[in-house]
């Protein structure tokens, strides 16, 4: 049975020898591949040891790439990834909220990087995932990891403490395990570009109704968040039903430059005054839609 | 123009002798209402001042009655209230994620509540808003507020803090407001729930196509946190594409036990071998369905 998040016994820290010893440990079974998981249950632990020249460590951001493509003796991207086994099971880690193990494995061009062996460095959620043309100018998949600490282990613990807290009164306190996985973020535009488009999506020409009015979620094209590094402005937003919005974020379609969907029938509804910059389209087809799987 | 969350010079702590003070600053403008705001724009500031027999304040949680059917000199209950004017305000800001300032006023009754007059005590967000037969056995609109301070702060921070970090290596820093609008929380058994549907909606019957395979989102009939504290069981989950949860947990329809649909045409979609526990589906029924806006 794959064991999800933490695991008894083991502390942030903990020293490993070689891959052997982190496989018996449980830590990360397998002896050979960086991402332990399967598309069906998600991954549960990576190694992190700067064997891609692609990866990206910030300490409690992590930029990792995914497996496939690449020469083995060398280590240089030789053909482009695709988004299968460990891959996807990062991906589907991503869209369920699952906590995800680090163990980070000694090199030599990273600053987080123990000095030998490997270490296990704690629980981190895989925020966001896409393809881009990595340094070797094959296609990589990359997936955003953050550590789970600090806010985000609060903001999981929200709940239970409410729940404490209210109860109080009442002496009986209840504690349900959460896990977040997933966050809509407004900005400052949000509700402006939602009004304009009276709460209608753009692609399915939907208007939710709730019981105290419409709802609809404004989607930034090029993402906010590094590394891509969208702006919040209104040729970069759109108003689309959380439907559309969780396919268009996940690469379930995208938008040509003439408005033609891909990957769905139709076209983008758009009004005369709504000017979409193109290039953000052009960004949000090179890296979240996936043709392959289609 | 109202002005949601901080204002220039206010901070919080500040004292107010009496209402004209609070509404000369534009802390809080109206000199008679409880709540500030417009139904299309949302609420910007509230006044907890104990006067309805309903409300609880817990410090930095606060379930807030909403205005209507109440006898100005008792202050008792009277006849139900509805979700209009400054409680459909405060629905919108849930939905949109807004800030609302918010002032106590002296209260006996109130551990948190100033001496005397009234006092800013900081931003919080909607979190929830609901109806309930209170005290006075007539229908009352309830809000839980939740200050946005801590991990709450921070969440809304991630991106910005995350774009610093990011780009420091670039030399470049780009700070990007947000504030969080939604978020959907993961339990033990939402993944279990999801895959007995093969991600399939229960309401429409739709499977969420994304790069990475299908995406659902697991929803408790009677909601997890106080004061619901529904379970985390099988017998109190749907299978809902994020469509249909929105309006599920925003009251747009709800179930009957027969599993028709009320607010939508239709029938729930249920396996043979789930069973859903009816006085979940009548809790939802009694709190978040609302007929009077049809």
């Amino acid at each position: 049975m794959r064991i999800f998040g933490e695991l008894q016994g083991l502390y942030e820290g903990d020293s490993f020898r070689n891959r052997l010893e982190l496989s018996q440990s449980a830590v990360h079974k397998p002896t050979q591949a960086g991402i332990s998981g399967s598309q069906n249950e998600g991954a549960d632990s990576i190694i992190v040891s700067g064997g891609y020249e692609d990866d990206e460590d910030y300490g409690d951001i992590i930029i990792y790439t995914g497996h496939g493509g690449r020469d083995l003796s060398s280590g240089k991207q030789v053909t482009d990834q695709e988004l299968v086994r460990g891959n996807l099971a990062l991906a589907e880690s991503c869209k369920n909220g699952l906590p995800v193990r680090i163990i980070r494995g000694a090199h030599k061009n990273s600053n987080f990087a123990p000095e030998e062996g490997y270490r296990y460095d704690g629980l981190f959620r895989v925020e966001d995932y896409w393809k881009e043309k990595g340094r070797s100018d094959f296609i990589v998949w990359r997936f955003r990891l953050r550590k789970i600490e600090g806010e985000l282990k609060k903001q999981s613990n929200i709940l239970q403490e409410e729940q404490t807290k209210y109860n109080a009164d009442n002496k009986k306190t209840k504690r349900i395990e959460t896990r977040v996985q997933r966050i809509v973020r407004d900005t400052k535009l949000s509700k402006k570009i939602k009004e304009r488009y009276k709460y209608t999506c753009q692609i399915c020409n939907t208007q939710l109704e709730t019981s105290s009015g419409f709802y609809a979620e404004a989607a930034h094209i090029k993402p906010l968040g590094a590394p891509h590094n969208g702006p919040d402005s209104e040729d970069n937003l759109l108003c689309l039903c959380p439907n559309h919005h969780v396919m268009f974020d996940y690469g379930g379609f995208s938008i040509l430059e003439n408005f033609d969907l891909i990957g769905l029938e139709g076209k983008l509804t758009i009004m005369n005054n709504h000017k979409i910059n193109k290039e953000y389209l052009k960004y949000h087809l090179d890296h979240f839609y996936d043709e392959k799987n289609r």
